[in-house]
């Protein structure tokens, strides 16, 4: 078959669910399937190095950029080394405990050119990446969930939770989140590659603190709404212990399109395992679903055999079939 | 006049007079005079974000070797870039503040590598360094020095001090300088440079605590007496607040043969501006304090005219002189 004009895609998400996209997309960036890709990461992280760093510079949250920075490095010594160098975190007990290289060099970078996206630009050539990663806005946030039962012993209270960490960790039923402050800048570049590109991936990664956030940025949402480019939507491998608690597939689909009911969702990518596991109908009523939202259901084998998390090689021979298939 | 072959030279010493000295250098190694630069840098700084690196993960104290590495870097946009980031030190207030990007980055290579050399190679070619920069020894060590006067209104009174900053800071008259451990493991690839140089230039810098402490490394010592390189001496440009109050360009070479009697010095390169300002004797008592060490006296206008420290355009230009002469 006669391989296609090479196209653009954009995957949006954060932490390792976005790494996993990217190591997959990057395959297909490798063999010119894809020319032009672009990672989007969400900013909304309050924890660990990230969090330290956010609180003492108040810049944005650098871990999630630098790991999809890591999934993009080039695969010869110098892309290697670089990226072993920036995704080390320090030991010990002193000061730097738990910093990582590269947020603290991603930080440099920032306060020496006061521009973010030169900055990681500058760090993608660092590392020989094979594409672009991006902020979904250019100021720091936070999330908020209005979630019930996230007191002990009064489980039919709704209350809001606060900051990346404690969404992800509630102990309560989230309803919906939303972002603090309520309307931040979406970042300019990730908007024009939205719109210039042929396909947007979205997920998989933790569902409220990762995946919806994207679609709670005013720009961004215009951007996935308006695009020409077809959306992929890839589900988590399993409901994840806190935020997404008890969910199944279609759960996840639901709370997308509560939070954006103008998406329009080309295809929903799900790992096989996740229709044998599903306890509520199976394949036939997330059919069900997925088609009543104009999408098609495409069940790959994606995941790695016996382990919650996906599989580059398996994932981007599925990606290849989607845009193969159009 | 014929170019001659080009030539390697090791320069050795600390801070910002090995930068001096390596800003110079350079230059002779851009139009190839010099073929093969390195620098072989102090490890003794107990202060600053290297004192606190130093203290928290019990590796080389890495400032110093930053700065030459930086004095090196490679003149495009790509070389200036990267040191400007590897230059930037954190403001703010918290546990960042003072901390410089490249000392966590050379930090972070040193525990991901577990090798000073190869890492710091690493660093080098992300800068397109032009020489090599290596470490004196490959432990970290304390200075200390027998200082008369150390105790306020106790002036004859010898006492010990410890530690780099301390040392450079001393109120009291430095007698001499040691080592803890008395006995550090010389860099094996400094010795090879120095043994396998034309030229050896050390100094200028801080006299007891950058200079000095060269010539109290054993292996490093028996090189530079053994090696068929000459020795040219940088002196400093006026007496240092602290560690050289009061102290004359005699002072200076006095010490420097007090701590390694055994050292063949080819040339003295002093600054004019000392000897018109020498109380002591000028040029004439220089002169034959030099001679005595077999040396001969190199003056020349090094100085940035009207500031205390090395022009590197001058400085080059007297290395070029004394290179050509042989």
């Amino acid at each position: 078959m006669a391989r296609q004009t090479a196209q653009a895609a954009v995957a949006l998400g954060g932490g390792h669910g976005l790494f996993a996209t990217l190591s997959a997309l990057r395959r297909l960036h490798d063999d010119l399937t894809i020319d032009d890709l672009t990672a989007v990461v969400t900013v909304a992280d309050n924890g660990g190095s990230s969090g330290r760093l956010r609180g003492e510079f108040g810049v944005l949250p650098p871990g999630d950029l630098r790991m999809a920075l890591a999934a993009l490095c080039g695969d010869d010594e110098w892309g290697r080394t670089w990226t072993d160098v920036l995704q080390h975190r320090f030991a010990g007990d002193g000061e730097m405990n738990g910093h990582v290289v590269g947020n603290l060099l991603i930080v440099g970078l920032w306060e020496l050119m006061g521009d973010h996206v030169r900055a990681l630009d500058w760090v993608g050539r660092l590392l020989g990446a094979h594409g672009r990663v991006l902020p979904m806005a250019t100021t720091p946030m936070d999330i908020t969930a209005r979630v019930r039962g996230a007191e002990a012993g009064r489980p039919d209270v709704v209350s809001v939770v606060r900051g990346q960490v404690e969404v992800a960790t509630t102990e309560g039923h989230i309803e919906s989140v939303a972002l603090v402050p309520e309307d931040p800048q979406a970042c300019q570049e990730a908007v024009e590659a939205i719109l210039a590109a042929e396909w947007v991936v979205l997920g998989p990664g933790s569902w409220f603190s990762s995946v919806i956030p994207h679609l709670m940025v005013p720009g961004l949402r215009r951007a996935l709404a308006e695009t020409a480019g077809r959306l992929v939507v890839v589900l988590n491998l399993e409901a994840q212990a806190g935020e997404t608690t008890g969910f199944g597939p279609e759960d996840h689909l639901d709370v997308l399109f509560e939070h954006a009911p103008d998406l329009t969702v080309h295809a929903v990518l799900v790992d096989a395992s996740l229709l044998a596991a599903s306890e509520v109908g199976g394949r036939g009523r997330l059919e069900r679903v997925v088609a009543g939202h104009g999408a098609r259901l495409v069940v790959e084998d994606i995941a790695v055999p016996g382990e919650p998390r996906h599989d580059p090689a398996r994932l981007a021979e599925a990606f290849r079939r989607i845009v193969d298939e159009g």
